[in-house]
């Protein structure tokens, strides 16, 4: 593979995100730096700053001039930013040097590269929006279905008490609604043109307001006041924002391998993978590329919220951890948004396993529910040593915490050994949350 | 030091912040759980589910009970949460069994710890909100006296063209609005009552809503629809506004690590370190902090990230690492407020050097202005080169960039080399910041 | 609790670890301290480079003068390092000025902190090695033990191939031997004495190689050539070693949350956790500890690794986030390790439990071994091929692979289908395993 | 740019080492598993295990078929693993099943990913060396060419006292043989052909320990006793190591960017960024990528070491995690080392700018040095009072310290206010480094 399995043709079934990597190649690089640079003249040239002439060649040979993005690569190393050597390349293209000077008018390289990257953002974050619909829908749907399916709640890996398999996948789908909210918040910090010049104090781009206004207007991108050449917060947040939609996606992840262990074997998944050498294999590929796209964009979020620590006016380190960091946590958020979807339109519950599972615990699970009917006839404390005591009778005969329960205390209502009778809240959390998918959408 | 200076007595009042530490320690976590203990047995007496007599005494034992901190250790060793013998302290203190029997009626461990913890943390947030309005406010102060001081913007340490002292401490500033905006976001989703029972389907809370409802009218929390026992994603999102919040501090501090340096000397603050051996040292201890502050956050919240992926319906290992990382997170957020805060009310720039300091560039910063200057004759590629050309020229004659240019251009408009002149909106970003703080106060 | 469990009374328990903790205290701080400028005393004494009457007073208050850490709060805030304040309180403590003098003679903050660092780690390392030798010795008892115990190999959470619980073991104490070679290879590395001076170049510290050499012979440590004041590669290597040793003791304690799950229970710890509400559970505390520990070493490694950026001769960020993270990792670390000697010696298999499970999968396990039984008689991609559909017969008609595969090939060796003969080099693996315990110890 | 720039047409030039690209490229990885079955097959053809005849086949077609990589993806992504596809196809491509059938003979996936690795890795790791010795071999002469070059020492950004160019730079290549040894310390675990079967066992491995060594013999790698499926320690250690020495190559970039400031102007690099908008900018890029480096390789070094929490005997998700990871690493570290390597192939000291900054501290660098000189004849913390108030003096007067102290103290020796009679022992630590280098090499 290259440095990474995300751009590599041999994982690019496993890891690939066909349409996030059409936002993040080098030719989308380079169109929308041309697309910032068409904007951008053909505002100045709207306002008289640079001839309107030159600004309608300008805007139409970005939309049309070919610049090979291996070409750029020497000038890049060179000068440690594409801009220098592009600007050159698109003004060689245009064959026009008479309009090509005024390419780039007052800007500063960093205002092309952020509101480039400002663009495709736009594009992956509405993606993002859309593939999160999607998830929310299905899981929605299935929350809905087994809002009163029984399955074991388990913590610390320990049969606890009955939920149901909505509540579980309400569970799953509560913190997408939330980051979804977060989404939008953030949305408009980072959705905006950068056109601050050389230091961040347009000390060259004649009326700016202007300019950055009538930009915003034709890329459908908002404006900022304040530079953010070295204000790098956004970007921060929207790195948080990735890694913590993605840690959880890997929470459901990790309960699917969980649940699709052998043992447990209470969720079906709609494809799985094969071993090279064990024919009997259903590996939950999905589920782990959930729990390792988590770990990859938590590690990276650290990098980008360093990247804070952005020194003086312009940070070269800071600034390149950045484009070391920030797309490759795009791509491998849309992977792991693929990945869920895929997921949740295809897994089943399987219902029998569930409570095969809940059965083998011989009613332990019951216990809460035992100690409170205890407590009616006596005190609480005096309740829980008593089902201490039934448990630990149980486990030694080897008989269920029902029978030993009955035999102690005739006059109990067995009715409470029932996982329908002890599901709580959890078919009305399984119904909340698919009321509030329908609501939202 | 104990494990952390945050925590030490040596290193108090090098990294404390004694507020902060009020909420978090031994005792105010027992008090905390005390608190929420007593709101929920008043809750559930209100509603008849327990007798309101005991309900009336667990509530005002809990605000009347000692606990010693210490004697938990070995119950909370033994169970992984100090909540068992907690409950079994307070019963025992309450000297009523008749009534302690209805204490931690129908609760979870992690209701109480949760809880207990919002409730701290929104004294946190408070707390740290008066912070960020008073260190805005500073610097607003600085801003608007400053909005037209000249000094060298520096982009990969290098000079580049002017800008305002103002505009910088504006570009310290503009981030922590947004900071702001995001935590008034974020705290809804962290200041609520958690009750949602053994796995997190209030099995054995009688009309969870109302109680619920209830204790969250008497501890100004909030409610929360789905439970949070496995849905992490606010105490993440609350972490990477942490690391983010203390990321851009630590941007102003490492600016005035390098501003304070002894070769730029532009800002002076209020009060600096020495050194046990070298008397001339003045060190820049607060800056210092707040980059390492930073670099704590940072690292910390990849552990928060991390522990999104919360198996199952409770998770031993998630939630302990969220106990080993959030508190130290709060504190190290707290000292860092308190750092910049007293930075702010300190700092003053010494605008002589930053005279001086661009006088020294031989004026070589104009370059681009002087460009944009030769442009109005000349294609600006031409002019390009020929400032260029200048630029070397200045450099080996050891001449002022002004004195090369109007040698080759006798009709050049030489007021262009002025720091004044080539302020752009450096001071209007300055002004539109002290208004926003203004506005926003 | 404090801002960490680690320094907290509540959470001591759960975790404390008494012995770092002691070597980790605001006093062992100061007392490490003033043994370090006791030994420099000394050692310039005997050199003749300060009076020899001076040295032996100064010697003579390290081991006995008392600095109360709390008092040196305020100057340590003042100046960013304890030194200075230290100095002064440890002159004043000798109440004898004529030779208090001498004291601190021409080292510097940094020299002494680190030194004095250097003294607790050696200790701490000391520790960490026996608590290794302690934790291998146990785990080469159960590898010896259950050599050839079967139990399910698990990969991707499914049931893969039998293997035994000694090879489990055995790879869980193959790394902790490797752990403990690096240790070795980087001890030299970290206990030194550090004696450079102002900023590195021993400025004032006449004939420092001699005198390093007597510090070093008094304290236990090595010397070394080149200033360490700004190249913390040890630091961070040190760093690197307890996040890593803790990882692999994560690995141990994931594998024993998930092998006491309620569905595989193939392994009873010593001693487990209760819950406050629900009186069956025994949860897997410990386990659950290491992984927790985990995290928390590996997110803090970061900041560590990051700190190996100091900026020119000394860097107050940098240092700072050594002191911030270090010592936690420390004290995590010797948790960490307490937390699996327990265990080590406490868990213990079910091997009645590992058959059923093994039974349960229907002979699913031997697929691999039936393939290449096959192979025998046909080409291997038709034998798996063959396999994969007998896999699917069995599913369907709910009979073994062994039924359906000896109804499909009457003439199959059917001792194929039993754990004990898959085993494969599982037993050799875990018996090699106790024999390096025993050959390394 | 692709997920990342080190995968960049446009960002080659900057980001990119061919070298590496080499090593991790789709194709590479197709041959090297190539390899690794070529390699399987011969041995177990020598030992009678397969078919001679196949053996010799597969081997053959081991070095001659073509397999594209892209369509492998496909199979991939259905698996979660390229091996299955890719035994498939290389079948596929041998035209003659009589043979390929004893292919990937007993082994699993995770055998020939992991040796194809090893063999990989070898190789990068080897050109690693040969790097680091090629920078040792630059650090070394221009430590030893500027052993006596006086230049400032900072603490703190702040001026200290003398040191020598030479002994900064030896500060920087004193850490990179301590790597060196590291590495050579690491290499061993790292090398090693993984031949453990289909759950670490060698379930079908017939004689595995003799086709391990004969494998091991013919790809130039070691053999390892014990799996190494699920004990990812080694590949945790060496994620460590680079990003250990990213870090410690991270320092020398960010003195670099420290050291090129405008104001500070001491050293010259070799080649430098220019600016799309300003044209006398030359930037530091170099030294601004190897902070980046660093900042990318320890923030990513986090996900390897939490990928050691490996679940039982092979984990998706924590393999996955590697595969995200480890590639980038080692990519990020290669571009680190050519940076380096350049950047100390062409550095050179500003001597006179080092004179000049030293004559602008007004002598106060040598306060230290006052102190001592005054403890002579009178006690030293007296001399130290002396000191500060003669820096007042001498700032408030603007006089320097050497006029201010001659006037109070008329018989000082006043020699002491010279860089080179305060260099201390840097020019010696700067000759120990060039010395250990060639005795090294």
């Amino acid at each position: 593979m290259p440095a990474t399995p995300l751009d590599s043709a041999v994982y690019r079934g496993l890891f690939g995100d066909d349409e996030v990597a059409k936002l993040f190649s080098d030719s989308a690089e380079v169109r929308a730096m041309m697309l910032v640079e068409g904007a951008l003249a053909k505002a100045q040239g709207g306002l008289g700053i640079i001839p309107e002439l030159s600004a309608h060649a300008i805007h139409r040979a970005a939309m049309e001039a070919q610049i090979d993005p291996a070409a750029l690569s020497e000038a890049t190393g060179k000068n440690g930013v594409p801009v220098p050597g592009f600007v050159a390349a698109f003004r060689a293209a245009m064959e026009a040097p008479e309009h090509a000077q005024y390419l780039h008018w007052g800007a500063t390289s960093q205002d092309i590269i952020d509101t480039a990257l400002a663009l495709r953002l736009r594009q992956a974050l509405t993606l993002f929006e859309a593939r999160l619909a999607e998830i929310l829908s299905h899981l929605a749907r299935i929350a809905s279905d087994h809002a009163e399916t029984p399955m074991l709640a388990r913590t610390y890996g320990q049969a606890a008490v009955p939920t149901s398999f909505g509540a579980v996948v309400a569970a799953w789908g509560f913190p997408l609604l939330r980051h979804r909210r977060r989404l939008a918040e953030l949305r408009p910090d980072i959705e905006i043109v950068s056109l601050f010049g050389a230091a961040g104090t347009a000390s060259e781009l004649e009326r700016r307001d202007e300019v950055q206004a009538a930009m915003a207007e034709a890329l459908g991108l908002a404006v900022a006041a304040d530079s953010r050449h070295s204000a790098r917060d956004a970007q921060v947040a929207l790195a948080s924002w990735l890694a913590g939609l993605c840690g959880s996606l890997g929470k459901m992840g990790a309960d699917l391998v969980a649940l699709t262990a052998t043992e447990v074997g209470e969720v079906k998944l709609g494809d799985s993978g094969g071993s090279s050498t064990m024919p009997q294999k259903a590996n939950p590929v999905g589920p782990s590329k959930l729990v390792a796209l988590a770990n990859l964009t938590t590690s990276l979020s650290t990098a980008m919220q360093g990247a804070a620590v952005h020194l003086h006016q312009r940070d070269g380190g800071a600034m390149f951890t950045e484009w070391l960091v920030l797309p490759q946590m795009v791509a491998a958020t849309g992977t792991a948004l693929l990945t869920a979807q895929d997921l949740a339109a295809g897994l089943a519950p399987d219902s029998g396993a569930m409570l095969r599972n809940i059965d083998a615990t011989s009613g332990m699970i019951y216990a809460e529910a035992l100690s409170f009917a205890l407590a009616k006839t006596m005190p609480r404390p005096e309740a829980q040593a008593a089902v201490k005591a039934l448990v630990k009778t149980a486990t030694t005969e080897g008989i269920t915490l029902a029978d030993a329960a009955k035999a102690a205390h005739l006059d109990l209502d067995v009715g409470l050994f029932s996982p329908t009778r002890s599901l709580g809240d959890a078919p009305d959390q399984a119904r909340a949350f698919a009321d509030a998918v329908r609501h939202a959408g």
